[in-house]
Protein backbone atom coordinates (compact mmCIF):
# COMPACT_ATOMS: atom_id res chain seq x y z
CA UNK A 1 0.00 0.00 0.00
CA UNK A 2 1.52 3.55 -1.21
CA UNK A 3 2.00 5.95 1.84
CA UNK A 4 -0.69 8.51 0.74
CA UNK A 5 -3.22 5.16 0.60
CA UNK A 6 -1.71 4.53 4.13
CA UNK A 7 -2.41 8.16 5.71
CA UNK A 8 -5.78 7.92 3.87
CA UNK A 9 -6.94 5.24 5.68
CA UNK A 10 -5.47 6.10 8.53
CA UNK A 11 -7.46 9.53 8.48
CA UNK A 12 -10.68 8.06 7.38
CA UNK A 13 -10.93 6.09 10.81
CA UNK A 14 -11.61 9.71 12.61
CA UNK A 15 -14.60 10.48 12.96
CA UNK A 16 -17.08 12.97 10.34
CA UNK A 17 -14.02 11.85 8.03
CA UNK A 18 -15.00 9.78 4.90
CA UNK A 19 -12.46 8.56 2.51
CA UNK A 20 -12.90 11.76 0.05
CA UNK A 21 -12.42 14.24 2.73
CA UNK A 22 -9.34 12.21 3.82
CA UNK A 23 -7.98 11.96 0.26
CA UNK A 24 -8.25 15.90 0.10
CA UNK A 25 -6.61 16.47 3.50
CA UNK A 26 -3.55 13.98 2.21
CA UNK A 27 -3.27 15.85 -0.83
CA UNK A 28 -3.61 19.36 1.20
CA UNK A 29 -0.66 18.22 3.52
CA UNK A 30 1.87 17.05 0.68
CA UNK A 31 0.85 20.95 -0.73
CA UNK A 32 2.65 22.32 1.98
CA UNK A 33 5.79 22.12 3.60
CA UNK A 34 7.83 19.18 5.19
CA UNK A 35 8.24 21.03 8.19
CA UNK A 36 4.04 21.47 8.38
CA UNK A 37 3.56 17.83 7.90
CA UNK A 38 6.41 16.87 10.67
CA UNK A 39 5.01 19.45 13.04
CA UNK A 40 1.67 17.42 13.00
CA UNK A 41 2.80 14.18 12.94
CA UNK A 42 5.05 15.25 15.99
CA UNK A 43 2.33 16.63 17.75
CA UNK A 44 0.14 13.76 17.13
CA UNK A 45 2.82 11.03 18.32
CA UNK A 46 3.03 13.74 21.60
CA UNK A 47 -0.48 12.72 21.88
CA UNK A 48 0.29 8.87 22.56
CA UNK A 49 3.28 9.52 24.48
CA UNK A 50 2.58 12.13 26.82
CA UNK A 51 -0.51 12.25 27.49
CA UNK A 52 -2.53 10.10 29.55
CA UNK A 53 -5.58 10.12 32.36
CA UNK A 54 -5.46 12.29 35.73
CA UNK A 55 -5.00 9.86 37.97
CA UNK A 56 -7.61 11.63 40.12
CA UNK A 57 -10.38 12.32 37.96
CA UNK A 58 -9.91 10.84 34.90
CA UNK A 59 -9.31 13.59 32.72
CA UNK A 60 -6.45 13.79 30.30
CA UNK A 61 -3.44 14.54 31.32
CA UNK A 62 0.13 15.29 30.68
CA UNK A 63 1.07 14.61 34.20
CA UNK A 64 0.12 12.06 37.20
CA UNK A 65 -2.73 14.44 37.77
CA UNK A 66 -4.43 16.99 35.69
CA UNK A 67 -4.23 20.61 35.44
CA UNK A 68 -7.99 21.20 37.46
CA UNK A 69 -7.24 18.79 40.01
CA UNK A 70 -4.00 20.77 40.96
CA UNK A 71 -5.38 24.10 40.23
CA UNK A 72 -5.40 25.15 44.38
CA UNK A 73 -7.77 28.00 43.34
CA UNK A 74 -10.73 25.79 42.38
CA UNK A 75 -13.31 24.71 44.68
CA UNK A 76 -13.19 21.75 46.16
CA UNK A 77 -16.68 21.22 47.58
CA UNK A 78 -18.28 20.96 44.32
CA UNK A 79 -17.24 17.79 41.39
CA UNK A 80 -18.58 18.22 37.96
CA UNK A 81 -19.64 14.04 36.93
CA UNK A 82 -19.29 13.92 33.23
CA UNK A 83 -19.40 10.85 30.74
CA UNK A 84 -15.66 11.47 28.48
CA UNK A 85 -13.24 13.88 29.06
CA UNK A 86 -14.52 16.38 25.93
CA UNK A 87 -17.23 17.46 28.31
CA UNK A 88 -14.78 18.95 30.67
CA UNK A 89 -13.65 21.27 28.36
CA UNK A 90 -16.72 22.27 27.00
CA UNK A 91 -17.79 23.15 30.78
CA UNK A 92 -14.97 24.35 31.89
CA UNK A 93 -14.23 27.06 29.08
CA UNK A 94 -17.92 28.49 29.76
CA UNK A 95 -15.75 29.81 32.66
CA UNK A 96 -19.00 29.27 35.21
CA UNK A 97 -17.88 26.46 37.08
CA UNK A 98 -14.73 26.55 39.27
CA UNK A 99 -15.26 23.20 40.78
CA UNK A 100 -13.84 19.63 40.15
CA UNK A 101 -14.41 17.12 37.20
CA UNK A 102 -14.68 13.45 37.34
CA UNK A 103 -15.06 11.53 33.80
CA UNK A 104 -16.94 8.27 34.37
CA UNK A 105 -15.11 7.08 30.93
CA UNK A 106 -18.75 6.31 29.48
CA UNK A 107 -22.28 5.78 30.28
CA UNK A 108 -24.37 3.11 31.25
CA UNK A 109 -25.30 0.47 28.26
CA UNK A 110 -26.43 -2.75 28.91
CA UNK A 111 -26.73 -3.50 25.32
CA UNK A 112 -23.08 -2.41 24.61
CA UNK A 113 -22.05 -4.61 28.07
CA UNK A 114 -21.37 -1.98 29.73
CA UNK A 115 -22.42 -1.76 33.23
CA UNK A 116 -21.18 0.31 36.50
CA UNK A 117 -17.80 -1.70 36.53
CA UNK A 118 -16.89 -0.22 33.30
CA UNK A 119 -17.30 2.59 34.29
CA UNK A 120 -14.82 4.59 37.05
CA UNK A 121 -17.55 4.44 39.65
CA UNK A 122 -15.57 3.13 42.24
CA UNK A 123 -13.18 6.10 41.85
CA UNK A 124 -15.82 8.55 42.38
CA UNK A 125 -17.17 7.03 45.56
CA UNK A 126 -13.78 6.93 46.76
CA UNK A 127 -13.42 10.92 46.09
CA UNK A 128 -16.76 11.47 48.18
CA UNK A 129 -15.47 9.11 51.10
CA UNK A 130 -11.90 10.70 51.16
CA UNK A 131 -12.07 11.94 54.76
CA UNK A 132 -9.07 14.12 53.50
CA UNK A 133 -11.44 15.65 50.50
CA UNK A 134 -14.40 18.21 50.94
CA UNK A 135 -16.87 17.25 48.33
CA UNK A 136 -20.42 18.50 49.72
CA UNK A 137 -22.02 18.53 45.98
CA UNK A 138 -21.48 15.66 43.06
CA UNK A 139 -23.75 17.57 39.58
CA UNK A 140 -24.26 14.96 37.26
CA UNK A 141 -23.72 16.25 34.22
CA UNK A 142 -24.36 13.00 32.02
CA UNK A 143 -25.90 13.70 28.32
CA UNK A 144 -29.51 14.12 28.27
CA UNK A 145 -29.97 10.64 26.29
CA UNK A 146 -31.82 7.37 27.67
CA UNK A 147 -28.69 5.91 28.70
CA UNK A 148 -27.65 9.05 29.96
CA UNK A 149 -30.54 9.72 31.91
CA UNK A 150 -29.79 6.23 33.18
CA UNK A 151 -26.45 6.73 34.46
CA UNK A 152 -27.29 9.55 36.27
CA UNK A 153 -30.47 7.51 38.29
CA UNK A 154 -27.68 4.66 39.01
CA UNK A 155 -25.30 7.72 40.48
CA UNK A 156 -28.00 9.57 42.54
CA UNK A 157 -29.03 5.95 44.37
CA UNK A 158 -24.64 5.36 44.94
CA UNK A 159 -23.94 9.01 45.57
CA UNK A 160 -27.12 10.06 48.25
CA UNK A 161 -26.42 7.35 50.76
CA UNK A 162 -23.21 8.90 50.99
CA UNK A 163 -24.65 12.42 52.36
CA UNK A 164 -23.69 14.68 49.71
CA UNK A 165 -25.99 16.75 47.77
CA UNK A 166 -27.02 15.50 44.16
CA UNK A 167 -27.72 17.85 41.70
CA UNK A 168 -28.50 18.05 37.63
CA UNK A 169 -27.67 20.36 34.93
CA UNK A 170 -31.53 22.51 34.39
CA UNK A 171 -32.97 20.98 31.49
CA UNK A 172 -34.84 23.57 28.70
CA UNK A 173 -34.67 25.90 26.01
CA UNK A 174 -31.40 26.17 24.78
CA UNK A 175 -29.97 29.21 24.40
CA UNK A 176 -31.20 31.38 21.08
CA UNK A 177 -33.35 28.41 19.57
CA UNK A 178 -37.08 29.00 18.36
CA UNK A 179 -39.83 27.89 20.59
CA UNK A 180 -41.68 26.48 17.36
CA UNK A 181 -38.61 23.92 16.63
CA UNK A 182 -38.46 22.73 20.32
CA UNK A 183 -39.29 19.43 21.07
CA UNK A 184 -41.99 18.58 23.50
CA UNK A 185 -39.92 16.96 25.95
CA UNK A 186 -37.57 19.82 26.37
CA UNK A 187 -40.79 21.73 26.68
CA UNK A 188 -42.17 19.79 28.80
CA UNK A 189 -38.83 20.00 30.95
CA UNK A 190 -38.75 23.87 30.55
CA UNK A 191 -42.29 24.15 32.16
CA UNK A 192 -41.61 21.79 35.14
CA UNK A 193 -38.26 23.91 35.73
CA UNK A 194 -39.62 27.19 35.41
CA UNK A 195 -38.10 29.94 37.65
CA UNK A 196 -39.33 33.35 38.93
CA UNK A 197 -38.36 36.24 36.69
CA UNK B 1 1.07 24.93 25.07
CA UNK B 2 -0.37 21.52 25.90
CA UNK B 3 0.03 18.96 23.84
CA UNK B 4 -3.64 18.76 23.68
CA UNK B 5 -3.98 22.37 22.47
CA UNK B 6 -1.14 21.70 20.30
CA UNK B 7 -2.46 18.78 18.03
CA UNK B 8 -5.88 20.32 17.83
CA UNK B 9 -3.80 23.94 16.54
CA UNK B 10 -1.64 21.66 14.26
CA UNK B 11 -5.44 20.29 12.70
CA UNK B 12 -6.69 22.99 12.88
CA UNK B 13 -4.67 24.36 9.71
CA UNK B 14 -6.18 21.58 7.64
CA UNK B 15 -9.17 22.73 5.17
CA UNK B 16 -12.83 22.40 6.65
CA UNK B 17 -11.66 21.37 9.85
CA UNK B 18 -12.40 24.35 12.36
CA UNK B 19 -10.81 24.59 16.02
CA UNK B 20 -13.86 22.83 17.37
CA UNK B 21 -13.44 19.92 14.82
CA UNK B 22 -9.91 19.52 15.65
CA UNK B 23 -11.14 19.50 18.94
CA UNK B 24 -13.38 16.88 18.17
CA UNK B 25 -10.54 15.21 16.22
CA UNK B 26 -8.37 15.17 19.37
CA UNK B 27 -10.29 13.46 22.02
CA UNK B 28 -11.36 10.75 19.52
CA UNK B 29 -7.72 9.43 19.09
CA UNK B 30 -7.21 9.94 22.78
CA UNK B 31 -10.05 7.41 23.33
CA UNK B 32 -8.32 5.06 21.00
CA UNK B 33 -5.22 3.09 22.11
CA UNK B 34 -1.88 4.51 21.71
CA UNK B 35 -1.12 2.37 19.05
CA UNK B 36 -3.90 3.93 16.97
CA UNK B 37 -2.37 7.17 17.57
CA UNK B 38 1.33 6.21 16.77
CA UNK B 39 0.10 4.60 13.43
CA UNK B 40 -1.47 8.39 12.17
CA UNK B 41 1.65 9.95 13.30
CA UNK B 42 3.87 7.65 11.98
CA UNK B 43 1.67 7.30 8.44
CA UNK B 44 1.68 11.51 8.36
CA UNK B 45 5.63 11.38 8.88
CA UNK B 46 6.09 8.99 6.15
CA UNK B 47 3.82 11.48 3.77
CA UNK B 48 6.60 13.73 4.49
CA UNK B 49 9.75 11.54 4.42
CA UNK B 50 8.77 9.36 1.42
CA UNK B 51 6.13 11.69 -0.96
CA UNK B 52 8.14 14.27 -3.18
CA UNK B 53 6.75 14.95 -6.82
CA UNK B 54 7.48 12.81 -9.77
CA UNK B 55 10.61 14.45 -11.56
CA UNK B 56 8.22 13.83 -14.93
CA UNK B 57 5.24 14.96 -14.37
CA UNK B 58 5.21 16.35 -11.13
CA UNK B 59 2.57 13.96 -9.46
CA UNK B 60 2.79 12.52 -5.73
CA UNK B 61 5.38 9.95 -6.06
CA UNK B 62 7.38 7.63 -3.80
CA UNK B 63 10.04 7.00 -5.89
CA UNK B 64 12.12 9.79 -8.15
CA UNK B 65 9.43 8.46 -11.19
CA UNK B 66 5.61 8.47 -10.32
CA UNK B 67 3.64 4.86 -11.28
CA UNK B 68 1.94 6.46 -14.05
CA UNK B 69 4.91 7.65 -15.60
CA UNK B 70 6.52 4.41 -15.06
CA UNK B 71 3.82 2.38 -16.43
CA UNK B 72 4.64 1.00 -19.46
CA UNK B 73 1.53 -0.10 -20.37
CA UNK B 74 0.22 3.54 -20.78
CA UNK B 75 -0.58 5.73 -23.65
CA UNK B 76 2.50 7.69 -24.19
CA UNK B 77 0.77 10.24 -27.16
CA UNK B 78 -1.41 11.44 -24.98
CA UNK B 79 -0.57 13.90 -21.55
CA UNK B 80 -3.27 15.40 -19.64
CA UNK B 81 -2.70 18.61 -18.29
CA UNK B 82 -4.22 19.55 -14.85
CA UNK B 83 -3.37 21.93 -12.08
CA UNK B 84 -2.77 19.54 -8.95
CA UNK B 85 -1.57 15.96 -8.29
CA UNK B 86 -4.62 15.70 -6.47
CA UNK B 87 -6.50 15.78 -10.16
CA UNK B 88 -4.33 13.10 -11.49
CA UNK B 89 -5.84 10.76 -8.86
CA UNK B 90 -9.58 11.84 -10.09
CA UNK B 91 -9.09 11.26 -13.61
CA UNK B 92 -7.14 8.50 -13.43
CA UNK B 93 -9.43 6.35 -10.81
CA UNK B 94 -12.36 6.94 -13.66
CA UNK B 95 -10.44 4.41 -15.49
CA UNK B 96 -11.39 6.43 -18.72
CA UNK B 97 -7.92 7.75 -19.21
CA UNK B 98 -4.93 5.27 -19.93
CA UNK B 99 -2.42 8.21 -20.96
CA UNK B 100 0.06 10.56 -18.69
CA UNK B 101 -0.46 13.31 -16.89
CA UNK B 102 1.72 16.75 -15.85
CA UNK B 103 0.82 18.41 -12.90
CA UNK B 104 0.96 22.18 -13.37
CA UNK B 105 1.17 23.04 -9.67
CA UNK B 106 -1.38 25.67 -10.07
CA UNK B 107 -3.40 27.92 -12.10
CA UNK B 108 -2.17 31.16 -13.63
CA UNK B 109 -3.39 33.88 -11.46
CA UNK B 110 -1.44 37.43 -11.77
CA UNK B 111 -3.11 39.06 -8.77
CA UNK B 112 -1.62 35.92 -6.36
CA UNK B 113 1.94 36.74 -8.26
CA UNK B 114 1.53 33.22 -9.82
CA UNK B 115 3.24 33.70 -13.68
CA UNK B 116 3.74 30.81 -16.00
CA UNK B 117 7.07 30.78 -14.73
CA UNK B 118 5.68 30.22 -11.21
CA UNK B 119 4.20 26.53 -13.23
CA UNK B 120 5.85 24.01 -14.29
CA UNK B 121 5.42 24.88 -17.77
CA UNK B 122 8.77 24.62 -19.10
CA UNK B 123 8.72 20.87 -18.00
CA UNK B 124 5.89 20.33 -20.36
CA UNK B 125 6.87 22.03 -23.09
CA UNK B 126 10.44 19.86 -23.06
CA UNK B 127 8.17 17.10 -22.37
CA UNK B 128 6.17 17.57 -25.88
CA UNK B 129 9.23 18.39 -27.62
CA UNK B 130 11.70 15.54 -26.71
CA UNK B 131 12.41 13.75 -29.90
CA UNK B 132 12.14 10.20 -27.29
CA UNK B 133 8.70 11.03 -26.95
CA UNK B 134 5.52 10.71 -28.53
CA UNK B 135 2.76 12.90 -26.91
CA UNK B 136 1.20 14.03 -29.97
CA UNK B 137 -2.34 15.36 -27.94
CA UNK B 138 -2.66 17.37 -24.82
CA UNK B 139 -5.65 17.14 -22.78
CA UNK B 140 -5.90 20.42 -21.35
CA UNK B 141 -7.60 19.45 -17.98
CA UNK B 142 -7.62 22.61 -15.93
CA UNK B 143 -10.45 23.98 -13.68
CA UNK B 144 -13.28 25.71 -15.41
CA UNK B 145 -12.78 28.60 -13.45
CA UNK B 146 -12.09 32.14 -14.63
CA UNK B 147 -8.09 31.63 -13.53
CA UNK B 148 -8.22 28.08 -15.45
CA UNK B 149 -9.64 29.09 -18.43
CA UNK B 150 -6.81 31.90 -18.47
CA UNK B 151 -4.28 29.13 -17.84
CA UNK B 152 -5.50 27.01 -20.71
CA UNK B 153 -5.45 29.66 -23.40
CA UNK B 154 -2.14 30.49 -22.37
CA UNK B 155 -1.08 26.57 -22.69
CA UNK B 156 -2.99 26.63 -25.81
CA UNK B 157 -1.04 29.27 -26.98
CA UNK B 158 2.56 28.12 -26.11
CA UNK B 159 1.56 24.00 -26.93
CA UNK B 160 0.17 24.44 -30.49
CA UNK B 161 3.07 25.69 -32.31
CA UNK B 162 4.75 22.40 -31.07
CA UNK B 163 2.95 21.01 -34.05
CA UNK B 164 0.44 18.78 -31.12
CA UNK B 165 -3.33 18.71 -30.77
CA UNK B 166 -4.62 20.62 -27.79
CA UNK B 167 -8.03 19.49 -26.95
CA UNK B 168 -9.77 20.62 -24.02
CA UNK B 169 -12.39 18.80 -21.32
CA UNK B 170 -16.19 19.02 -22.76
CA UNK B 171 -18.74 21.30 -20.38
CA UNK B 172 -21.76 20.39 -20.33
CA UNK B 173 -24.64 19.28 -17.75
CA UNK B 174 -22.79 17.07 -15.24
CA UNK B 175 -24.49 13.12 -14.78
CA UNK B 176 -27.21 13.42 -12.52
CA UNK B 177 -28.10 16.75 -12.03
CA UNK B 178 -30.93 18.62 -12.55
CA UNK B 179 -31.62 21.02 -15.52
CA UNK B 180 -33.58 22.95 -13.17
CA UNK B 181 -30.24 23.71 -11.14
CA UNK B 182 -28.17 23.90 -13.57
CA UNK B 183 -26.31 27.22 -13.97
CA UNK B 184 -27.13 29.62 -17.37
CA UNK B 185 -23.45 29.54 -18.52
CA UNK B 186 -23.24 25.82 -18.09
CA UNK B 187 -26.36 25.31 -19.97
CA UNK B 188 -24.96 27.47 -22.76
CA UNK B 189 -21.60 25.80 -23.33
CA UNK B 190 -23.77 22.14 -23.32
CA UNK B 191 -26.22 23.49 -26.30
CA UNK B 192 -22.28 24.83 -27.89
CA UNK B 193 -21.10 21.49 -27.37
CA UNK B 194 -24.56 19.43 -28.21
CA UNK B 195 -23.74 16.31 -30.19
CA UNK B 196 -25.87 14.01 -32.19
CA UNK B 197 -27.67 11.11 -30.51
Amino acid sequence: MSVIDEVTRELSRLPGVGPRTATRLVYHLLRGTTDDVRRLSRAIEALADRVRPCRLCGNFSEGEICHICADSGRDRSVVCVVENAFEVRSIDQTGEFRGLFHVLGGRLSPLDGVGPRELNVEGLVTRVEDPAGDIQEAILATNPSVEGEATAVYLEGVLRPLGVRVTRLARGIPVGSDLEYVDGSTLAEALAGRREM
